[in-house]
């Protein structure tokens, strides 16, 4: 294990953080809070000084990175992020026990969007632009900005990539991982952007278009408001329920379109199958509300979305969809743990171990009648490797058993009915955020243990498990190369 | 497809079926109950006719039997066995609509023990030894047991009990398919035997004994008493607490007893992980039941007997657990899921996949960190092969996509809660019996077409999936060897 260059790695990530601090500054400094702005200071004091430390003392003089320290650098930046990112809710004294800003930080960066505020309206400007921007950071990844800012290029930080990037399969879109995390940027700042400029348009005021263009890009789903985004007009509620549904799209398909090879990207099977099951469960959901709205375009609105906003894992709301029927519910349950496309900021299984998996199976099928004959399984016209599928399998009976394991220590918690439990055990691994029942608003009334595991569960369903549990093997520590 | 061996068996298998009516027949004859006997003997006219023209229609010149073969055999024998066991229930008057029959059927042969009647006490004699009857035979397997009692041995039997035996991996006891048949079913009979004669020691009446010996033997659940075992005394309670226990051990751990290889059986994994689940689940719960109850005694009993029944996915219960708190209804949910050991009448995932997904995460997670590294896993000093452990994946995938699915379907019933569709999903699939909330004690309120689709979860829970998804495969049907 190269302990230097993975401490190097969290110097430079909490460094970036602490730059990235400047922005809520700005905000709470534009708004005359002044201990807001004090809480910043000193957090981008404590993360700069933790940067410099580290950049000094473990200087690397060997800058070699194998999957193993990918891993274990993305898992510790997560955790060196969430807990520094979680310092201003605490000096503010908006949110005074550390294990909620600590569920709070968390529950941001990982686009999860679970909260346990339960009045967000009575928050300062400041903290609310913070919490909404570490949606933005963590959508795309905490180490994939710093390896989009920092000068040097260095081929290894693949490793880096493929341990913190969704998804089964990390295509590479450009042979340079820097390139390659540039562009993502490029699509990520650009989208962002237009989301921001239509919403202005609709009369939002320029801070809380901010905060919702956040929310959407990360699919985060903080709002500044609590009834999230029920109170605006149709047309806001369209822009970002769309919005929800292009974030949730593998970012591949944007870039094929940039360099001129939009067809290509038409012919992406995952593409397909995402456009099908949102059009099929936003009119089996609009059928079903049509009675309680009364007229076909709010039912479409509010159906289109819930859908794209539980697909894309986002979680913002226009309605109380705790409150609809058991169809409706059930068809959201679904979605939560489907999730979006690999390669996007959704999170959930993926789309693409979805497809994969149905595959798969038939594979599987075909193997139990014909032994002997040798079969391949193709996505998009390649071959998939077997150790893939392996891998595929091998994920999804793992977030099942680690779900139920985060469901059982739930139960522990008094006074939770079953519904809540398990619905905010899915809603938090998938990285949604609002759960049903009792856990529709907020998470407030959990117990502190029930705040760290769902703490966790996030950060597991983020990094997609495996750098997570990594970190506690002791071989992962002990090996050399 | 050699379609006449096919159906030939399928002939042999309701031929089977219309002589085990002979033991309801005799049970209502003796209790003066005629019509319930006409029931029973009209449905053994049509069980043996039915035998009778399949045997000389589809006499097959060629005996030859492939997986293919095997899957379609099961699949369809276990369709056909629930379709004619449902008639004696409709026949008779005690269960006029077919549906709800052919629930009560599918659920007594599938051993899940899910009822659709809300008075148990007020059916007849024959019927309740039918219904139990159905648990008993279902447990070992129908075609394992037309496989004991017919003639002719045949090595290709061994492709039907693989089809039909849950477990990810079946042991041949004995090189011929025949005599592990007869093994199993002299274990089988010898256990069930010696609980009866301990059941009629504690005071329980001989038809009594009878049923609730059937029930924990095919680890069924159906009882003769509404309250199921709640009113028997502690030694009753303990009786069947231990055999509920022994039934979900692996019979292979009985065969080497009595073949005198009793050490090597304690050198299974499986075994010492199975009880110390017993032990850990049975410590929490009575922890937590303690101050219900007020004594060690009774908390200790119900904690013991609801761990097992849950374990073993019987079903029978000593208290309204669904009343419990969440702690312990965490832990029986989560036992629901795990079921238990391969190669016993429980049903569940089987404690040798979760072990197996257990040891295949590790090895995963090795690869990882040195992708060139060759590794094996291995089960009780055996190797495993890499097509077993991609089998477990896909196994568990599938399983949770079509619970899913199942979940989904209920959805669509009105007036039920989440915990009460999820938890009914989850029992029907594992082949438990109660479910949480609304379903705790019968399913007669759910729509035909939710019970239709709990039976069909209960048939892929006990045929372990594959025998019905491949049934529905064009290409099973068409291939020729």
């Amino acid at each position: 294990m190269n302990y230097k260059m993975v401490f190097y790695n969290l110097g430079r990530v909490v460094a970036v953080e602490g730059a990235a601090l400047l922005l809520p500054l700005i905000t709470s400094l534009l708004y005359s809070e002044w201990t807001v702005a004090l809480a910043f200071l000193a957090t981008m004091g404590i993360a700069l000084a933790i940067g410099v430390v580290f950049s000094l003392v473990f200087k690397p003089k060997d800058g070699t990175i194998y999957s193993g320290e990918g891993f274990i650098i993305v898992a510790l930046a997560w955790v060196a992020v969430s807990l520094v990112g979680a310092l201003p809710f605490v000096f503010s004294g908006e949110i005074p026990s550390y294990v909620d800003a600590l569920f709070e930080s968390i529950s941001g960066f990982t686009t999860t969007g679970a909260s346990i505020l339960t009045d967000v309206e009575k928050m300062s400007h400041g903290i609310l632009m913070w919490r909404s921007f570490t949606h933005w950071i963590g959508g795309m990844g905490v180490l994939v900005l710093v390896i989009a800012v920092t000068k040097k290029a260095s081929e290894r930080n693949i490793h880096i990539m493929r341990a913190e990037m969704p998804g089964p399969i990390v295509d590479k879109i450009t042979p340079r991982s820097k390139d390659t995390a540039k562009y993502l940027y490029l699509i990520y700042v650009g989208l962002t952007v237009v989301e921001f400029i239509l919403l202005l348009c609709g009369g939002m005021d320029v801070f809380e278009s901010v905060i919702h263009s956040f929310g959407t890009a990360g699919t985060g789903g903080f709002s500044s408001n609590n009834s999230s985004i029920a109170e605006y007009s149709p047309y806001i509620q369209w822009v970002i329920a769309v919005f929800m549904m292009l974030f949730a799209i593998n970012f591949n398909v944007y870039f094929l379109i940039i360099i001129g090879k939009g067809l290509n990207a038409l012919r992406s099977r995952e593409l397909w199958t995402y456009i099908g099951v949102v059009v099929v469960a936003t009119g089996i959901i609009c059928a079903n509300i049509f009675s309680i709205y009364g007229n076909f375009g709010d039912a479409l609105r509010h159906a289109f979305f819930q859908t794209t906003s539980v697909m894309s894992t986002t979680g913002f709301s226009t309605a109380t969809f705790s409150e609809w029927n058991e169809v409706c519910k059930g068809i959201l349950f679904v979605l939560m743990f489907i999730g979006g496309c690999a390669g996007s900021t959704a999170g959930g299984i993926k789309l693409t171990r979805v497809i994969l998996m149905f595959k798969t199976t038939r594979h599987e099928l075909k193997r139990m009648l014909h032994p002997r004959v040798e079969r391949s399984v193709k996505f998009d016209g390649k071959k998939v490797e077997e150790k893939t599928l392996h891998g595929v399998g091998v994920y999804l009976a793992l977030y099942v058993i680690l779900l139920l394991i985060v469901f059982f220590l739930l139960c522990f918690d008094a006074g939770f009915s079953f519904e809540t439990n398990f619905s905010a055990a899915v809603s938090c691994f998938n990285n949604v955020g609002p759960a049903f029942d009792q856990a529709f608003a907020s998470y407030a009334a959990y117990s502190p243990f029930s705040k760290i595991v769902l703490s966790f569960a996030m950060l597991l369903g983020r990094l997609e498990i495996y750098p997570l549990i990594l970190v506690f093997l002791p071989s992962t520590w002990s090996r050399n190369h």
